[in-house]
C-alpha cells in the first residue's frame, strides 16, 4: 500500500461519522478516490431504499477526498447530486475524479453505484466544488 | 397536533436513518418543514465539525418533507448545497419551503443552522427539486 | 442616485454583452441587485417562450452583482438554475441577495420573473457562489 | 449527414436566441452532442472574457440536445454549472452527454472548452436534469 492511500485511510478513521457509518476508502491516487460502504437495515429510507442521506454522505466525502489526493486538506464548499435509481443492495461504491484543479479549489464529480445480484448500478451522479483549507 | 404533524413524524419513525440519527421533525405545515437533530460525536468529521454528510441528510429530508407537505409521497430527484459555516452546536435545524410547485415537482429551498451558546448560526443553504411519487 | 448604484450602472456599460441584450441595472443596494431586460424576438426558442439561456445570463449577473455589492469586483464561481415556468412577457426581472458573505466567497440566491398582462411570474430560481476577484 | 443531425440542425434553426448568437450544431448522435460557437466582441464582459451568460446559453442548450437524441423533445429542466477558466479564445465548444435516462428525465453532463492560440481549454462543467415535454 502505498503512503498516499495509507494517509487518506489514516483520515477516514478520524472521521467519526465516517466510522459510525462504516465506510472504506477502496482507492486513493492522485485525482481519483473511491469510497465503499456496506449497506445496513439503519440506512433505509421508508420505501426500503438506501436513504439519500446516505448516498449524498458518501458523494460528498468522496468528492472532497479527490481534491485532498491533489490539493492536501480539504474541505467540499459545495456540490449538486441528482438521484437516477432507487438504491438496492449490498454495498454502495462512490467514484470521484478531478475535473479541473486551480490553487484553491478543484471541481470533481462523482458516480455513487449499488452493488446488486445484478452487478453496478448507477444511482446517483454528483458534481462539486473542493476548497484548500488554509493554514 | 394536527393531522398532516401527525403523519408527517410517523413516516420519519419509518424511516431507518432517521431513526438511527435520531432526526425529529419539529414542523410540519402546508408549504413548510423543519427537522431537528442532536448532535452526537458520532456526527463529526476529522476537524470536529459535524460531517458535512449529516447536514446533506438534513437538507435532503427537509426539502423532501417541505414538498410532501404539498403533494404527498415525494422523493429528492436532485438538490444543490453550499456548506458556508463550520457546524458547531448542540443542535441542528433545518428549514425548508416550498418555493413552486406544479403537479409533479416542487422546487424548495433549506437553510441548515446550528445552535449553540452564541444562538443561531446558518451553515448550509440548498436548493432542491422534489418529485411526486407516481402510485 | 447614489454612489453604489451610479458605479454598478457604468460596470454594466462595460459589459458587451449586457449591452448586447439590452439589459439595465434597477436595484443595486448593499446586499441586493436587480436587472431588467426588456425580451426581444430574438431571445425566444423554438416554442415561443424566452430561451433559457438569456435566463441564466440574467441569473448569472444578478447573482454576481449582488455579491459585488457587499465584496467589490466579483465573478460567478458556479451557479444551480431551476427553470420553473415558461418565461412569457415584455420583461424579465432578476433579483437577487446575499445570503451569506465570507471574506473570499457570497452565497447569493435569485428569482426571476416575467412581466406580462398577467402581472409577475415565477419563471427561475438559483442559488450561486460569487468569488472576489484578487487583486 | 443522417437524419437525427438534420432534424438537429433545423430545430436550431428554429431558435432565434441561438441565431442571434449564430451557434451550430457540430455533433448529434445518439446520447451526445456539440455545439459550436465563433466568439465575438458583443459576448465579452467587463475584463475581456467572454460572458458567463455566453456560456451558460451554450451548455444549456446542448445539454437539452443531448437528452433530446435519447428522448425526444426535451427542455432543461434544472443544471449546474462551475466556471473553472476564464473563457477566451475564438471559438467556445459545448460537449454534451447523457449519463443516465428514465422515461420522463435524463440527467446529462456537458464540458465548454474555448479554442485558442493553445487548443482547447477547459473553461465550464455542467451537470443537469433535461425533462420530455409532455405532449
Amino acid at each position: 500500500m502505498n503512503e498516499l492511500f495509507e494517509m487518506g485511510k489514516r483520515i477516514l478513521q478520524e472521521q467519526p461519522f465516517s466510522i459510525f457509518l462504516g465506510a472504506e476508502l477502496t482507492v486513493f491516487e492522485k485525482g481519483k478516490s473511491e469510497i465503499t460502504l456496506v449497506v445496513r437495515e439503519e440506512f433505509k429510507q421508508q420505501h426500503g431504499f438506501v436513504h439519500g442521506g446516505v448516498i449524498s454522505y458518501l458523494a460528498d466525502n468522496c468528492l472532497t477526498y479527490a481534491e485532498g489526493s491533489v490539493l492536501g486538506d480539504a474541505v467540499t464548499s459545495e456540490y449538486k447530486i441528482n438521484y437516477v435509481r432507487p438504491a438496492i443492495g449490498e454495498r454502495l461504491i462512490a467514484r470521484a475524479t478531478v475535473l479541473s484543479s486551480g490553487k484553491r479549489q478543484a471541481v470533481c464529480d462523482c458516480r455513487v453505484v449499488a452493488i446488486g445480484e445484478k452487478g453496478e448500478t448507477l444511482v446517483a451522479i454528483a458534481q462539486g466544488t473542493i476548497s484548500k483549507v488554509d493554514q
